[in-house]
């Protein structure tokens, strides 16, 4: 397909929109929507970031209608947003540029599930309880918890990753291939279903983690674990945070095949204490879970107990019932309700780093030192295994310097973990929020090769304008 | 840095080729080499592709020399192809335009080994027994083994994996970060050093692969593994292929972390017989190996000797003694050059192909009757805890005719791949020999995107051209 490529810098000229939205109002009837709460909801709403909202909103039922919408837009020079779940960190579904807010909300089925090799299809739309809830009776499960229950599309996009990436990676790690339709309207396959190939450039990895500025996720192909036939969860207590990290490193170290270590920072759990009406002991916590077999995760359990010792943790405990892994992890369940409890009316700045793992005390201590310093509310949350922690500041968004205060305090955090040899995100992606870290992290010749492929695949700069680099 | 664009449809002119082995030998001095024999051991040496030479072979000592190397070849438009050690399969170290080899011999060194966070960085021209001798002292190594002693910037560039891929993954999996050298001279590195990351485009992923189409890299950060505890060995013989296959994915499926889990048809298993002087029953078999703790691996070892029962494998031998490891595992360690013993002074055309599990028993058996057919002599072996198996042809490389029914039966296999929903190659990679198939495997629309992506990153055309994917 041809298209007039038309650079688009600024927002696409209010006749050039008219004559979008007519086409696809045509095309598509009531499932164009330009309400303005409707138009709102799609845009940023969980953030610091102003909302910026689309001037419409579409709802695809399949692939050949993304195409459709694509092909409309890119003759008229109107941006298209992705869409999924809307659970996004770092304004990846705003509209600074205006444009159309695509929804994956229909497009939410599993299209197949094979067994046999461990993956299945589905539509980017569906989230990730959704799916979990249809494999449960296959006795398999998709590995990746970001938290939120967010839609695959979104994961992928984001490169999203959370409490059991340390044994089960990323999406990156969990995507075999995607259907994507390109900036012109046509459609690929990144790969096919071998759970491995060297067959050329590894388009897959590319769209992964690009934000929908490359191509828009039509379907996934995901890869699947079994349900382990054993769980033990266990939970810990430390001294400091410098403890929970050191024997989360020995843990790593010694090839217990934990498949989630989460730390609590003492903050963090006095506001599930007040949140859940607990009376956990105010200090540092690791919380666990290991997957195996009954003998497998017994051993497991044993031996990070021992580790735990080591490191002046205690009490330790740890068991395999369901309903006690529950209570034992409720803690970090409710961690994110949790800590609306330590200041009414504040809302959350959420933001993460990640270092490597030698750093992860260090870069721990020093940023609930910066807290202290400046004020702040900030329960931690960690990802302690791979190096990855969140900072929840209790922010008052009626208060511009207050807002000020948290956007300097989220730049100091980055400036800390790259100076870490660690990065400005490890899992809420660039959108809008980190663009300015960039070029910090990787240097200007890198985002030059980042802004030449963007051109590559969208030379009229439609896809998702304004996130992860700059290219005018 | 800015340089002539000069595009390079063919081999470099005389007078150009000139001026740049005459400034590359004014800064290297005796590090370039122009005598025909060492020309010819940095081309294809070991397939049926013939062996296409360079003009000339230059040994860097840094980054910094090969960034300079980039810059007088680039100027003149000439070629430049990396080599590591050389064991690639594809023609992927052929120079069919001509142009400068860039050895990577003397950039062999560990640079670093952070034992904490599980990584090291060490120079493209290590290979990979090298490093892990280098590793074994402080309890760590690299899991990724693909037969031959390879390098570890050549493994990166074609994705490598082999036999522990199903475990710990494959080159995409295990390498954090690069440090590349672009096609005007210029250096990025990929990524930091932290575990994850969601700062803009994959670079990382996009180089692994890229057969060195894309960049040069002068510098790996690599994840590593700790040593396990315990290591089991067991082998177990099977009625048929499809026995061995049907057990694999049972093992698969059940969880168990299995390390290794390969593969040899009776073929296969004769030709080691007449290799090592044993007497292995001449049925299909299975080599595995079980890594983590003493109670772990026998209990891995134990679940598995039950899913073998129920398909009829049998007997089923496992020991944790590395001396008995290292008998079990003989007829899979000598199996490449066991196959010669099958034909005197013929040579082996390796390929492989992987797909979906479920389809693996179907694949590997169609291609057992094409071999029959064919009147080929051709063992199997497999990866088939991922689906991915290679065939051993061995031929006459005198008989042009053999060689051409030889290369015919490998476009079979590979049509036979991509018709179950597997890839043209699973681990050897593209260069000459498989470009042919890219089409058919990923259709014009993936080509043109990375025929576009390989045009923004090398202008010119100049790094390793004509392997992968061709763009003029």
């Amino acid at each position: 397909m041809t298209v007039a490529v038309k650079a688009v810098h600024g927002k696409p000229e209010a006749q050039a929109l008219s004559a979008a939205l007519g086409e696809l109002t045509a095309a598509f009837g009531n499932r164009v929507v330009t309400s303005q709460a409707v138009r709102e909801q799609h845009a940023n709403t969980i953030t610091w970031l102003p909302n910026e909202p689309p001037d419409a909103v579409v709802f695809p039922q399949s692939t050949e209608e993304v195409q459709q919408i694509v092909r409309i837009c890119a003759k008229h020079g109107v941006p298209i947003i992705p869409f999924g779940a809307g659970s996004s960190l770092e304004g990846h579904v705003n509209a600074p540029r205006g444009g159309v807010s695509v929804d994956f909300r229909d497009m939410n089925k599993v299209l197949a599930v094979h067994a046999e090799d461990l993956d299945c299809v589905v539509q980017p739309g569906i989230t990730r309880k959704t799916l979990n809830a249809h494999l449960r009776d296959m006795g398999l499960f998709f590995p990746i918890d970001p938290g939120a229950d967010a839609s695959l599309g979104g994961m992928a996009s984001t490169r999203a990753s959370g409490t059991n990436a340390v044994r089960y990676g990323t999406m990156k790690d969990n995507v075999l291939a995607l259907k994507v339709v390109l900036a012109n309207g046509e459609v690929i396959d990144t790969a096919r279903r071998a759970k491995k190939t060297s067959a050329g450039y590894d388009l897959t990895r590319l769209l992964v983690g690009a934000e929908g500025t490359l191509g828009i996720i039509t379907e996934l192909t995901l890869k699947l674990a079994g349900i382990p036939e054993a769980i033990s969860a266990a939970v810990c207590q430390f001294p400091s945070v410098e403890a929970c990290c050191n024997a989360t490193i020995q843990t790593i170290q010694s090839g217990i095949p934990v498949a989630r270590i989460e730390l609590l920072d003492a903050l963090q759990v006095k506001a599930v204490n007040i949140y859940s009406k607990l009376d956990l002991p105010e200090t540092p916590m690791l919380l666990l879970e290991f997957h195996g077999t009954e003998a497998s995760v017994a051993e497991q359990a044993e031996r990070f107990g021992e580790i735990a010792t080591e490191f002046g943790g205690g009490p330790f405990n740890w068991t395999t019932r369901a309903e006690d892994r529950t209570r034992l992890w409720e803690a970090r369940h409710n961690a994110a309700m949790a800590c609306f409890a330590l200041r009414k009316g504040a809302q959350i700045v959420a933001t993460d780093v990640c270092v490597p793992i030698s750093r992860l005390a260090e870069c721990v201590a020093e940023t609930q030192r910066d807290i202290a310093t400046t004020g702040f509310i900030a329960p931690i949350v960690g990802h302690v295994g791979d190096g990855n922690f969140h900072v929840a500041l209790l922010v008052d968004m009626n208060d511009d310097a207050e807002v000020t205060r948290a956007k300097d305090f989220c730049g100091r955090l980055v400036e800390r973990a790259l100076a870490m040899d660690g990065t400005s995100t490890g899992e809420h992606g660039v959108g809008q929020g980190k663009m300015k870290y960039l070029k910090a992290e990787h240097g200007p010749v890198v985002l030059d090769v980042m802004a030449g492929i963007k051109r590559t695949l969208d030379p009229q700069n439609i896809l998702n304008p304004g996130k992860i680099v700059a290219v005018d």
